[in-house]
């Protein structure tokens, strides 16, 4: 049966030895509780969780679903038990700041936490998720009303949030969104209008929601400058700060969906549901990128959990496993048959997962570092931090979930006939993880982002700010013969992300089209630029730790081959993506619409 | 919601405009009766069958599954009746001999109507498809009795068959496999053991059902030269000819799946059922080899099923989706945004989808007309097609199934977040595509065969065999300034198709494991070098139907736009999978098995 362990060794390897959390944390203003023994207690603790607690409820999640009755959300067996496990553990509150209840721990530690939650059952673990969310919200825009009735709620845990944003008619394109606010005597808005999948919008698991919705004023602005953002509570809070008569918005009925079962992806309707407008009118869309960076990374991380868990598990199946011999001859003639692991292209697959996790674990951890620094960092810290983070995002949202997609399917594919059927749990790793390319902004709509905006409205300046990074760590470890081959593929790669860019720009002048021809090719090509300089910083780190002499041998010996592999086997993809990107958009814009089917003929 | 319209036109393109099946079909002894008209009449009578009664099916199948109890299967509502509309249309016995009650058309004929069976309803059509397998076996190994028992019952369509070949402990390694076949004194067999993955097994829709099974006799030689044939039928047969007494074999469970709910997948256990031999003892597994290719293009056909239905409804829906507006201007001013046909990305993973559906149903029925050639050819003629189908089924099988599963998902992807939503049938579309990549041979065994038994065991003979036929081709249009672009190209490419596998044939002779480190990348470069080779006969084809003047003018463009495509964003591709399959197994086979994963540190 499926099962999780927490990859504490991995998650030391990138946090403390490669990218110095410790160091970090000595610096970092606030942070002088983050000890590593503290850290490391955290972590420890938060593995019991996620793996006693949580990894037995991911199968009972999916089998069951979550169940809908008369506007009443039933989450799976023992989802509200282990929610209340975890209020009861701290851990909601665990990096928000403390003036509203919170530990004020790093954002960073608070990730090394999530992603074990994440990959152990990522359906439970939307539900606080999404709490997280609507408390970056009211944190960075609401009053100090607004913080005390709703945000505390939040950070204990006794209450959870949701993002209402989607509408039947509009995900992507948020311009044309209805849903109405109409200006009520006291104060507040009556809030009305359908939003869709919204997670965790209804459940049993905790005494309130509290929802986060854009809606439009009467007199606003058509399009995006239009859209406002409101807290509308499930449940209307009276003047002693608790949960009194049931607000105007209800749970219309959730959606069937091919995995996240164990979610429940609501329907809400609002009734002219009482709601309080945060931050400035018609400036909601504004308020909602403020987050959207760390609600994105929190999706990228979905993509690291679920190669994660397909490594754990298909690893296991492959040593088990007997079939066929080797072809260069039985390497267990003891046995009926070889284990499949001793095939190559078993064990292709197998490092295919283990270079897109670990390598996706050390970009989401840097990512995450550098939140801490936009949070807390001197202004020009936080100016970089803020520019790196906002080339990074899109760069790690899409790339990390398109090739987590591609390490759950391998993942199955190592299973062999049994990946297909339900009790070994490969397909729904494949399932549930399909919806992280899709929400929080597809792969299409992060491309565009990253080349679009991030890229080529900055002139490229965003661009280099990180291929400068990229380019001292090259020039330091140039004369280092150990990792040449590493360095070397790295350095040339580097320039050429520069150099497409630069084509991709020329083109996108004389016709604007270009950049949406380009964007897809173009992110994943950034995506295996940026993973190269991980898993050759990783290599770094390896090396210098088996030259100093350790007795885990085995495993950085692991690292520098992983790092091998990557560089043999995957990097080379980047001249597909290269040569497409660069290919021009007219086979793409050729085409007339009526010409892409003859059914009728 | 969903729906499939059979794709005449691109069918009449490939089949006869580019593969010219009218003059095969003029020549091929036999084959008289499948002239133009009929084959016109038995086309439309099959697309109405598969849009009418099989596609309302397909979302049905899905949600209700088959249903489990005490040993009996029952199918989705409205699977037994349109089972029973298709052998009362005479579809089983298509191309089946007349002397047991077929109609002795082309088998290339046969796989037109297959391929719209296929592509409508996926589960219900591997009820046929399975009675196809197991006809084959009988057809070319049965005794006269056997066929007249037997046969003639699956060719009318009254018995259903299956294929029981995998055992829990062994699917690709049949050499390990323990049913046994121990001698009665009537000359029969009884049959013990247990088989799983049995598709079709068991069911509601027919009157008995015909098992292929492996078993092994008492004195069989170990390994796979002592497995032997047998027939073994659900209900006994009596002397009429007719369902008697139940034979010791039943169903014990059907599996819990990832997709294809509609057909059940058995485990099916023997309790010294009575079985028949068929051909010699210890020759089972030679025996299934004869027919192994065509069950292989089969599954080859649900990659291109999967893409073909992908298309159909993203297409649609792309039309249809109003959201943001070109970034090069408003396409549809008039309306609140513009259909997301216009942006280059959706149409990037529209054209995708086209290339591969288009281009992977031209290979279909390339190898479906070798097919033809086989059985009813000149002892010469009849060789070389066993040659090129010896090569291309793999390529097909593994190819045109990974490639599907990737247009599959772009067709989810295109619906934004209502693709991960059950009503839409995307996801649908994505699960029971899934297991194609997984049975009659994974991609990796499906590589291995291409690599190491197909090209490098005839010292590439085989590969030349193909290879001339492309050279041959672009020589003849080496000229011919109009398609210059395509020619020149897979010329080059076809060159390096050569010299890569000398390469690796040179690093196989010292060290074997350098086979399947290659295989899998050299499976993909060449199923994208054959599609680049069909998709400029397509472009040449229709190049010159422009020339010649046509009222169809946007069809035949569409052709030409989309061989761009392929040559320009998806081509590229070869020069990963090249630069892969080159660098060596080192990177694969280097790492500890232990040191795949540090969880307990």
């Amino acid at each position: 049966m499926p099962e999780y362990k927490a990859p504490l060794r991995d998650i030391k390897f990138v946090t403390e030895e490669v990218l110095d959390f410790h160091g970090h944390y000595a610096k970092l203003p606030g942070a002088e509780e983050a000890t590593p023994d503290m850290v490391a207690a955290i972590l420890e603790e938060g593995a019991k969780f996620a793996e006693r607690v949580l990894s037995p409820l991911n199968r009972v999640g999916d089998q069951q679903g979550c169940q809908f009755k008369d506007g009443v959300v039933t989450t799976p067996e023992g989802f509200k038990e282990a929610y209340q496990q975890y209020v009861e553990g701290g851990w909601p509150s665990l990096s928000h700041p403390e003036e509203v209840g919170g530990q004020g721990l790093p954002d960073s530690l608070g990730m090394m936490v999530t992603e074990m939650i994440a990959t152990s059952n990522w359906s439970w673990g939307m539900y606080p998720g999404l709490s997280h969310g609507a408390m970056n919200t009211i944190e960075l825009h609401g009053t100090d009303e607004q913080k005390q009735t709703y945000l505390t709620k939040l950070v204990s845990g006794e209450w959870t949030g949701t993002m209402c944003l989607t509408e039947p008619h509009c995900g992507t394109d948020l311009g044309m969104l209805k849903t109405k606010a109409e200006p009520q005597d006291d104060g507040s808005y009556a809030i009305t209008g359908t939003k869709i999948f919204i997670s965790a919008g209804e459940h049993d698991m905790a005494d309130n929601i509290v929802h986060i919705v854009l809606a439009r004023l009467p007199d606003a602005p058509a399009g995006t400058k239009g859209i406002s953002l409101f807290i509308v509570p499930k449940h209307n809070v009276d003047d002693a700060g608790e949960v009194a008569d049931r607000n105007q918005v209800s749970c219309g009925s959730i959606e069937h969906k091919m995995g996240i079962h164990g979610n429940a992806t609501c329907v809400m309707n609002f009734d002219g549901a009482k709601g309080f407008l945060i931050g400035e009118p018609n400036r909601g869309l504004n308020c909602m990128f403020t987050f959207m960076n760390a609600a994105r990374l929190g999706t990228a991380l979905q993509g690291l959990a679920h190669a994660e868990w397909a490594l754990q598990n298909s690893v296991a199946y492959a040593k088990d496993r007997l079939q066929m011999r080797a072809l260069s001859g039985p390497k267990a003639p003891e046995k009926a048959a070889d284990p499949i692991i001793v095939h190559p292209d078993v064990r292709r697959m197998l490092l295919t997962q283990k270079a897109f996790a670990e390598g996706g674990r050390a970009l989401i951890h840097y990512c995450s570092m550098l939140v801490d620094t936009m949070k807390r960092g001197t202004a020009d810290e936080k100016a970089e931090a803020d520019e790196l983070m906002s080339l990074l995002t899109p760069i790690a949202k899409a790339f990390l979930t398109e090739t987590g997609f591609e390490a759950a399917n391998h993942g199955l594919q190592v299973f062999g006939g049994h990946g297909f059927i339900a009790e070994w749990g490969m397909e729904q790793n494949v399932r549930d993880c399909r919806i992280s390319m899709l929400y929080e902004g597809t792969t299409g709509i992060q491309a565009l982002d990253l080349l679009g905006r991030k890229v080529l409205m900055t002139q490229g300046a965003t661009l280099r700010r990180f291929t400068k990074i990229i380019h001292k760590f090259c020039k330091e470890h140039k004369g280092d013969k150990r990792v040449k081959s590493y360095i070397t593929a790295l350095d040339k790669l580097n320039g050429e992300w520069g150099d497409v860019t630069m084509k991709i720009g020329m083109k996108a002048m004389r016709n604007k089209d270009e950049v949406g021809a380009a964007s897809v090719d173009y992110l994943m090509f950034s995506g295996y630029v940026v993973l190269a300089y991980f898993w050759a910083r990783m290599a770094v780190t390896a090396q210098n730790k088996l030259d100093e002499g350790t007795d885990e041998v085995g495993f950085y010996t692991a690292k520098l081959q992983t790092a091998t592999f990557y560089y043999d086997r995957l990097l080379p993809r980047t001249r597909a993506h290269a040569e497409a990107m660069l290919s021009g958009a007219d086979n793409l814009l050729a085409m007339e619409e009526d010409n892409f089917l003859f059914l009728n003929a």
